[in-house]
């Protein structure tokens, strides 16, 4: 563990100044490349020394049996997990014979630097070989943003003193051999060797590897191809077994000399198309990305990363170090969706194997909106990956004696892969969060076509189900018993109220868009009588207050418990579930993450400014973050009712987790759903950004440390600018036909002649709450990088 | 599966007059003998067919991992299951070289008998071989109640007309295969060859094997001896090898001769004594054995059988075989508890794997009660069991973060095997129920010196745990919060109150032990101050009351639920676990097994008369008795309300659990709880037993169909005789000082110089009520027999 990272801190890029072994795995994280459909960890080019090394293709997965002790009706029994395909990015080094490792000889020098405006991960070393030889070597790698199945890396050697003669392999690797995941049950099920063969080839400097998964039956191939720059006597060859396809370049180089490799990588899988279409598909794809050659990729890759910024930019003054996480956070987001198409965002991208690859309500929930804002053909491209799922999520539904559909907690192919049923079936919340989204996607494009086609299954589906797991009651009141809301540190419980409120939109949603597609509606079995049976359902939701305490309580029960004795936990207790047991936790008042406060950030009309005063600061004090998902929400809130510098504090914890690697765990991959949270705090935070109806809604405030935030977002095929002082807010529409936000309770005009300028508003918050015990907002300052492996169970994303 | 069984009525025999293969495995459970450390099933002397072979001794046991597909802080990671040891029953017989085996040649008859007074099982059969031999063979076996070490095999053969050359093979044989338990993860886990040898000897007549279990480390010998009757030419030899040892007798016997063999078993186990100790200890329990003879363990056995008949004495008149069911259970109670000596009473005794050989809650609210009051030594004995496991409690309560001690819910060595936490860690009432069993035994027993032994610090210990888990809240009342009660289809409930109720009496009985033993309670720790803490906790203890319903809700939450659609609910969805999810179940009003049903029953002082009658209209629509702990309890409370009829159809599902497979699972053991439940709704239910204070209280009352029930019971050094007609109760001291009882509400006095005699008092009860629709008490015309192997999940014993 050290204090200070070895990261620069710039505005556009992120900048490794030296190496460290002690926080490789971490780093091979923060610099993966992905696209969203293919992800290269950051792993040093030779291959090793290696922290964890990773190749992955987005919803390729291996099945493995889940064994209970115990088993009962329901549990699911096959676990999907993701798996490090065949490794496309190695290539090695010998110089004079001597492999170009960085362990031995002599690192003169070594610099990373992921160009989030190139889309590129730039290298440079100068190493001293063991016989004492100087080389410099420089790579650029890129995974095409436009080009869905190509990565590529421009690989460069030269001498620094003496004559060397150099070999350098490019090759394909197939299971690669992977460091031990300890006993740890939560570090998920490894296949030793995930891959078999079915093809393997080289042709030229071509090579082609395919294999198939052994449980879940998928094709995967990858191939490349390669350009190489070398003085007179360059010689290549190439060779393949079923597990290798390697191209050799052997040349003696004289210092001023150097050798250029360029190589073309294409990846495919599929569960249907067979080994000859998949070969022909990356041969192809091969032959588009050699036409368009490595400078016109690069060009390619830096228009696309334009036209992002241009939708997504986010500037700060006064926290030079934010301005780089916000944009670090939006680029990452950007890899991990951008090219999915119709395939899930995982809670970590496709950075690395934490979380079994797999994709929790994070997305929808704490992904989707943002990405609406910025990217929405991405958020609507995830919808529709869920609306995929939609056959198996009604099967499970009637599995769990259920109408409409009932989404798992956790999957990477759509099957309920939660093992512990009381946080993953129970958490019935998930399709209300899908629900959620899709209302927040069709307010903020109004992309009606989507509405019609996927938007109303999925809202018309999950009303169902909750009208079928709640009930009128002897009182006239819908109520939903016994599941679990966001919180993990309470379970089956009564009235949730997060549940029950984003249950209630969900039913009306559903009610209202079937209305707009009457004919779609009648073609999915809605009827009036269903309809009013979701609005009446809605209307009579049961949303418990507690009259003594002048308090929302998350369930019914929740103000009745005894509060955790936080007096008497030590630091080393945290995170609570690895120190006590569920039993305990849920019988007591102690929230893991946001969960009333999270309701009401998406459902802030629910409650008046008084009563989210009131139970912001009852809630804080009992909320110990042991999950990543909760700083940013808390953050919003913290700003909503005033608590400005606590919002910010909160800011800072999100924005930094992985870059300071604060859960201890970015070395699995990095935490998609918390580092947009950075996007969130700033946005919907100190912007104020809500929806209002179908209107955009802001209340700017500005925290003391932060002299501006302006941010872009698209809504409704409109840009819009806002540009928060501590003074001031300037509204401008960018593009567009003129719009209505709102301006706290005024209601503005946005036009492209000219930009809408208002005091930033002030507000008076109480005195700021406390937290528990030692679970005040982690400060960048305590920053701490390692290698550990520790990560919260499976549910918990 | 049969709809008659072949099992004559008698009143002290248990008698099988065919053999039926299909329903092999259930006869050899109720076949089985034990005298509570060695358990023999009934399986046939030459070893096949069999359903299950089966010969354990208590509390021996193997581990095996709990694999948990996503595993938490606390959860077991090691089982503990019963193992088939050593298997000492095997006397093989080869006619004219063809083995005796009765599904070859034909079978002319075949009988089996237990006798309840006698305390043997006896077989005779007629059988000619495939070519043409005709042999008759008897044998008569027995456990010893008195020399604990011992079982004994009489072993007779005669030809029936031809001479015939005759072999008999008598064995020891070790890691007999198992049937394949199948897929069904309830099955537990069976190793395939638990054993390693350490010793295989014969010399003589005599064999011995010694070996150990791989992973518990524990030691376990098995040796035999014999005594030969046969004419002249009878010769013998003996071999053994690691996993047999064998003693052949030939012989060529003509009509009129016969070959007698007499084989001493003696079994013995140790986790910590020599192989040479246990081999010592097997000769000299087997010399001990050979000194008695075979008549004369014939006859202590007899003497054991007359004593104990003598206080648990029980008549039933004008349903014979309702009389013979009651002595059957009361039998196999004794089997399962007479020789523990310290050591647990599975819940299927030793008659069967079943539950992996665990104990449970069953014992001390189900199986003590009774046997305090018929052989209160053995009582004590299995509490000192649960005394001698404290250790191991207080550990477990301080890894939960709790003082005092928190028992297992299924254990056999006394460290927690239950891997479903909801079911099995959070059903904390099983401290209660070993309270509730000890405050029982002192008050029935008056046994100072067990209370200050061994009583006081399991009511301290778990007073301890009760007042850790529970506080005292704003409102002044003291909450326990997300516990499991009896009824398995809820979890998680705040204040369950059958769990109150009986914390409250632990507490209350906690501090009223260790004022009467101020000198212990001082040593434990005790000071005034804790035990004013545990009388107010009693004193404040939060009882739920639904004023709406005028009802005691099982729980806080119980009575808001959705009741269960039993409409919707088809016959072969029962039981609901294996066709529903229990999220569902638990969310829903729908009630497995007696929960405040059972509460009334043990705290009946803690609800009027009419609370009782309305709360048991109110639970009767709602349980579908998936457990067969129930219907023993249904039927005191009904008998209790005046619902007679009902009560005695419960009794009689209770009574016929075993005899007519009523279950589908006694293939794999008995269930002794429900067994006994036969006496409990029997004295309890129409005797209308109970303790009111340390006085014995009855309430008698006669359903139609039985015209008069009589009892023993033993009481405070006393024997006392009830016995019920139609018409009067008829109390009598049948040994012992002059005792008061109550008679409903009436003081009496009891001596051995003449009964009183009292009216039967009438009682009127409302309609009868429904239970939910196909979930009527089972009838015994509905008896069907079967080698099912579905038995409910491990914690709903």
């Amino acid at each position: 563990m050290i204090t200070q990272p070895a990261l620069a801190v710039e505005a556009w890029t992120i900048h490794e100044r030296e190496l460290n072994l002690d926080v490789l795995a971490q780093t091979e994280s923060v610099f993966a490349l992905s696209n969203g459909h293919i992800g290269l960890r950051g792993n040093l080019d030779e291959g090793e020394p290696c922290g964890l090394p990773g190749t992955y293709l987005n919803a390729l997965y291996e099945l493995h049996p889940l064994p209970y002790p115990e088993g009962a009706y329901g549990y699911p029994e096959s676990g999907q997990t993701i798996i490090n395909v065949t490794d496309g990015k190695i290539i090695r080094l010998l110089v004079d014979d001597t492999p170009f490792d960085i362990r031995y000889g002599r690192l003169q020098s070594h610099e990373r630097e992921l160009d989030l405006r190139e889309g590129v991960l730039r290298r440079t070393a100068k190493w001293i070989s063991p016989t004492g030889r100087s080389v410099k070597v420089s790579s650029i790698r890129l995974v095409s943003f436009t080009q869905r199945a190509i990565a590529a890396i421009s690989y460069e050697v030269e001498p620094l003193e003496d004559p060397v003669h150099i070999v350098v392999q490019s090759e394909l690797v197939a299971n690669e051999a992977l460091p031990d995941a300890g006993t740890d049950p939560r570090a998920g099920t490894v296949s030793l060797a995930p891959l078999e063969s079915e093809e393997h080839r080289v042709q030229n400097l071509r090579g082609l590897l395919i294999h198939h998964t052994r449980a879940s039956r998928l094709r995967i191939g990858a191939a490349m191809d390669h350009l190489v720059e070398g003085p007179e006597g360059t010689t290549m060859e190439a060779e393949s077994i079923p597990n290798i396809a390697r191209v050799s370049v052997s040349v003696r180089l004289r210092p001023g000399e150097r050798l250029r490799i360029i190589k073309f990588l294409a990846y495919g899988w599929s569960s249907r198309r067979s080994q000859s279409a998949i070969h022909d598909q990356l041969i192809a794809a091969l032959t588009a990305a050699r036409s368009t050659g490595w400078e016109g990729l690069l060009a390619e890759q830096r228009d696309f990363l334009h036209e992002f910024w241009k939708n997504a930019g986010i500037e700060i003054e006064g926290d030079a170090e934010l301005q780089e996480a916000v944009r670090f956070a939006l680029f990452h987001t950007l890899q991990a969706c951008r090219r999915g198409e119709q395939h899930p965002i995982p809670a970590k991208g496709l950075t690395g194997p934490g979380y079994d690859g797999h994709t929790f309500w994070d997305t929808e929930i704490f992904v989707l909106p943002s990405v609406t804002l910025t990217v929405p053909s991405a958020a609507a491209d995830a919808l529709r990956w869920r609306h995929s799922t939609l056959p198996l999520a009604r099967e499970r539904a009637r599995q769990l004696g259920l109408r409409g559909a009932a989404f798992p907690w956790r999957t990477i192919h759509g099957e309920e892969c939660s093992s512990y049923w009381p946080a993953g079936t129970a958490a019935f919340h998930i399709n209300a969060d899908i629900a959620y989204a899709v209302a927040f996607y069709v307010a903020c494009t109004d992309d009606r076509a989507f509405e019609q086609e996927v938007g109303l299954e999925l809202l018309v589906e999950t009303a169902r189900l909750w009208h079928s797991l709640g009930f009128l009651d002897a009182h006239g009141q819908f109520r939903i018993d016994g599941v679990t809301g966001p919180d993990e540190y309470s379970a089956l419980a009564n009235n949730n109220v997060y549940t029950n409120l984003l249950a209630q939109q969900n039913l009306r949603a559903a009610a209202e868009a079937a209305r707009r597609h009457p004919q779609v509606a009648r073609a999915l079995g809605v009827d009036a009588d269903e309809m009013a049976s979701w609005s009446e359902a809605a209307e009579k939701m049961l949303i418990p207050y507690d009259q003594d305490l002048q308090v929302t309580p998350q369930d019914d029960a929740f103000t009745s418990y005894k509060r955790w004795n936080f007096a008497d936990t030590t630091p080393e207790q945290y995170p609570l579930f690895l120190h006590v047991p569920y039993f305990d936790l849920y019988r007591k008042q102690v929230v893991k993450q946001a969960d009333l406060v999270l309701a009401m950030h998406l459902r802030g009309d629910a409650f008046s400014p008084e009563q989210k005063a009131r139970n912001f600061a009852y809630y804080e004090p009992l909320t110990v973050r042991d999950s990543s998902l909760s700083a940013a929400t808390q953050a919003v809130i913290a700003a909503e009712v005033g608590h400005l510098q606590l919002a910010y504090d909160y800011l800072a914890e999100t924005a930094f987790l992985d870059l300071y690697d604060l859960a201890q765990n970015t070395c699995n991959g990095l935490h998609i759903a918390s580092l947009l949270g950075t996007w969130t705090a700033l946005v919907a935070g100190f912007g104020g950004l809500r929806l209002r109806g179908d209107s955009l809604a802001f209340a700017p405030r500005l925290p003391e440390g932060i002299t501006r935030i302006a941010f872009h977002v698209v809504f409704r095929n409109r840009r819009i600018g806002v540009d928060i002082t501590a003074t001031e807010v300037r509204y401008a529409l960018l593009e567009g036909e003129p719009l209505a936000v709102w301006h706290e309770s005024e209601n503005i005009t946005l036009s492209t002649q000219e930009a809408v300028i208002r005091p930033t508003p002030r507000i008076q918050a109480g005195p700021r709450p406390k937290q528990p015990p030692g679970r005040a907002p982690l400060k960048r300052t305590a920053r701490s990088l390692s290698n550990g492996t520790t990560e919260p169970p499976h549910h918990n994303s």
